[in-house]
Order: C-alpha cells, then structure tokens, then sequence
C-alpha cells in the first residue's frame, strides 16, 4: 500500500489532536511504522510563523477576512511542498491535524466567503487532496467547553458562537457530498471516539 | 477632484522610493496635501510581518512558490482594507511603493506563474485598481547595480537575471495593454526621471 494523507478535522474541542495520537496507535497496529503527524496552519518554521499572524491581535490593524484566507492558504501551500508531498513520495505515511476543509468550513462557511475560498483553493490546490478525512461533528458550545479548559482563546475561539454554527453546517455539508470524509459523533466519551476512529480506519487500510 | 490611488512600479533600484518623494511634491504644488504614502508587501503592522517573512531565509524550509504569491496577496488584502480603502474613502490621496504590477511581474513573469496569479489577483481584488500607475522601466542589471550600493541583497533581489528580465518583459506588456500604466525610461539621470515623473503627472491631474 502506497503512503497515504490522512486528515483529521472539526471544530475547536472536537478532539483532533487527541485523535491523532490513536490514528498513530491504529497505524503500528497495521506495521506502517513511517508517519509524520503535521498540524496547520503550521507544520513547518516558515507555515508556523504563518500560524502565528493568524492567530495574534494587533491594535488597530485587524486581520482582514481576505487576509486571513490567504495566510492560511499560503501555511497550506508551504506544509504541501515542503512536507506533506516529499513525505508521501519516500513512502511516509502523513496524519494531518486539519487541512483544506478547515479553509471551507471557517472562512468559507465561518466567514461566508465560500466563493473566494473555492477560488483559492481550486488555484492553489491543483487537485491535491487527502486520501481520508475523519470530521470529527460536535456541537460547537460543547467543543468551546472542552478547549476553554486549555487556558486563554486566540483570535478565531473568540468568533461568537454564530461563526461555529456556519463552519459546522459547512463541515457536514461537504461531508454529505465527499465520500473521501468520514463523519464521527465527536460528542460521545473518548473511548466510543477512539472506537469510531478505530472502525473508520480499518475500513479504509481494508479498502 | 476625488482622492486617487498613485502607483509606482518597477524592477530592484528602478528608483521608486526616490520617485515616491517626487510625486509628493508634485501634488503639494497642485495643493493636494491630503496624501500618504505606502508601500508593498506592507505598509501596515500586520502587513510587515508578512513582508518580513517574504524577505527572509529560512534554513530547510525555502519558501514556495505558491506560498511566496499568497503571501504577497495576503500582504495586499490588509493594506487596502486596513489602509487604501479608508484613506481614499476620506479624502485622502494614497501613494503606493509597488501594488498588484508587481506580483503580476514578479511572481507571474519571473516565477513564470501567470496563470496563478491571474486567479488570485481576480479572486482577491475583485477589480479595485490603481488610477493611474508609472512603471520606470529600467535594465535589470543597471537596476540591480544601483540596489547593490544599499549593502546585502535580500531572498528575492538574489534571484538570477533571468528571473528580472522575465519580470520586465511582464511589465511591458501589462504596461502596452493598459491605459492606466505610463512606463518612463529609469535609465536616465534622477533630474531627467523626475522630469518624465513631472510631467506624466500634469497630464493626469489635468485629465
Ligand atoms: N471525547 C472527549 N470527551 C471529553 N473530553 C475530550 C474528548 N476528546 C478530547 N477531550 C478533551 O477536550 C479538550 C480538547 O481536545 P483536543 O485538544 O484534542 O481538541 P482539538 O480538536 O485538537 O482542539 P483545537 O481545534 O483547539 O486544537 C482536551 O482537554 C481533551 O483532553
Ligand atoms: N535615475 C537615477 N540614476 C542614478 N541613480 C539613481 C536614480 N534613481 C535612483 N537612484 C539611486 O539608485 C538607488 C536605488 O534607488 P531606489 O531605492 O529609489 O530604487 P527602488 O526602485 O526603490 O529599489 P527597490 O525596489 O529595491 O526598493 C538609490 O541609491 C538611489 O539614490
Ligand atoms: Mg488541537
Ligand atoms: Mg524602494
């Protein structure tokens, strides 16, 4: 089996990154011992200062909606050359913590600007796409509950509740029409999540 | 009469930031003394740190070059909605050091990417322009020569002759088919350029 790029996504508290480390787990237990876990905006030092525009306020010059679509298309674009697509072609398997849908759901769905992140993303993308996404659904008052219990929000928790709802309803409306994304109920235990992760991946190693 | 959006464009050491004072003049003596001054990638405090990481190095991790055009888009998008926009809307002339010419050149013409740009520009600008732009078309290696009196070259001005005399050849022909472009030859002594300045300038406030 050739190397593949599996995503996992969902809203702030969801559980992505608790989830990567079982992703992991289920991939030894196949003897893929060649992964690298990356996160975005992020996963490489250039991405990762990137990252750290999106994420700062800086008096009097608020991050424009536009802007902030670019920076993380352009994290994305540096994480795709640099990382994600020299690791698939040595034959190292990529478990990414967000990716496109993120850029759908949040400034497309989250900031209503579907038609400049399509644009975007068809530009940049050329078609390059993950091999599975696990979405992680949860209700995002729940999700805000779990990730408050980290410590101080950043600029995109603080997005009033409104703007969770659009990025979810965008999440599960792409979900419907991709068969590449699998949809999990991310509001049960951490155990039923490891064992609805656990099925969706062995269906797909099965496939 | 409305405020305008004046660009200045063209290669390293063309002589812009130099032209950028000589318009401003010009303006004092047609009693326009509502003006500011920009420039690009930045120009604001978030659009710096973009610009910061355009021009840096980074070991392992050379920038894309589709990250590198969404960088400069990104950079953009925060000057004219932070900046551009609310001067012009006040009353407010606006003077820019480079705009959307120059990734058009640059990333389009050196990077060889037109067609990348060309979609992104589209997505992005949603067809705000400049009123009038004057490109000072200069020889690469005379530009060049004249930068490298200002100490180390940064990630882009080390880019190989090539690369600059794709981006003039961009130039010209954006300069051919647009009307609102007045290229002036930059080759000349700063009194004879600022002469063709001068007057590219009367003819504009007088149209
Ligand atoms: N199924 C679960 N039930 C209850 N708590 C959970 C569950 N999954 C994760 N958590 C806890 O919720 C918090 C957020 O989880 P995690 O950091 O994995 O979310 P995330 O989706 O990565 O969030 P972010 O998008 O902000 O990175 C953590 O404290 C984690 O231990
Ligand atoms: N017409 C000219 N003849 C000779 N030297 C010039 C002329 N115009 C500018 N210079 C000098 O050339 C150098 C580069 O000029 P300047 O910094 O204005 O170029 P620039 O187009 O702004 O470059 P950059 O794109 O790197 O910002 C400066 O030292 C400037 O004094
Ligand atoms: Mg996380
Ligand atoms: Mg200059």
């Amino acid at each position: 089996m050739t190397a593949k790029f599996i995503v996992i996504e969902g809203l702030e508290g969801a559980g992505k990154s608790t989830a990567v480390a079982c992703i992991n787990d289920v991939l030894k237990q196949h003897k893929i011992e060649q992964v690298i876990t990356t996160r975005e905006p992020g996963g490489t030092p250039v991405a990762e200062q990137i990252r750290a525009i999106t994420k700062a306020e800086v008096d009097g010059d608020p991050l424009s909606d536009t802007a902030e679509c670019l920076l993380m298309y352009a994290a994305r674009a540096q994480l795709i050359d640099n990382v994600i697509k020299p690791a698939l072609a040595n034959g190292v398997w990529v478990i990414g913590d967000r990716h496109d849908l993120s850029s759908k759901a949040y400034q497309g769905g989250g900031r209503e600007l579907q038609s400049l992140v399509n644009r975007i993303s068809d530009a940049t993308l050329n078609g390059f796409k993950p091999d599975l996404t696990i979405y992680m659904d949860i209700d995002p008052a729940l999700g805000l509950a779990r990730a408050a219990g980290r410590g101080e929000l950043d600029r995109i928790e603080k997005q009033d509740l409104s703007f969770f709802e659009r990025a979810r309803e965008s999440y599960l409306s792409f979900a419907q029409q991709d068969e590449s994304i699998v949809t999990i109920d991310a509001s049960k235990s951490i155990e039923q999540v490891q064992q609805q992760i656990r099925s969706a991946l062995a269906r797909f190693l099965e496939s």
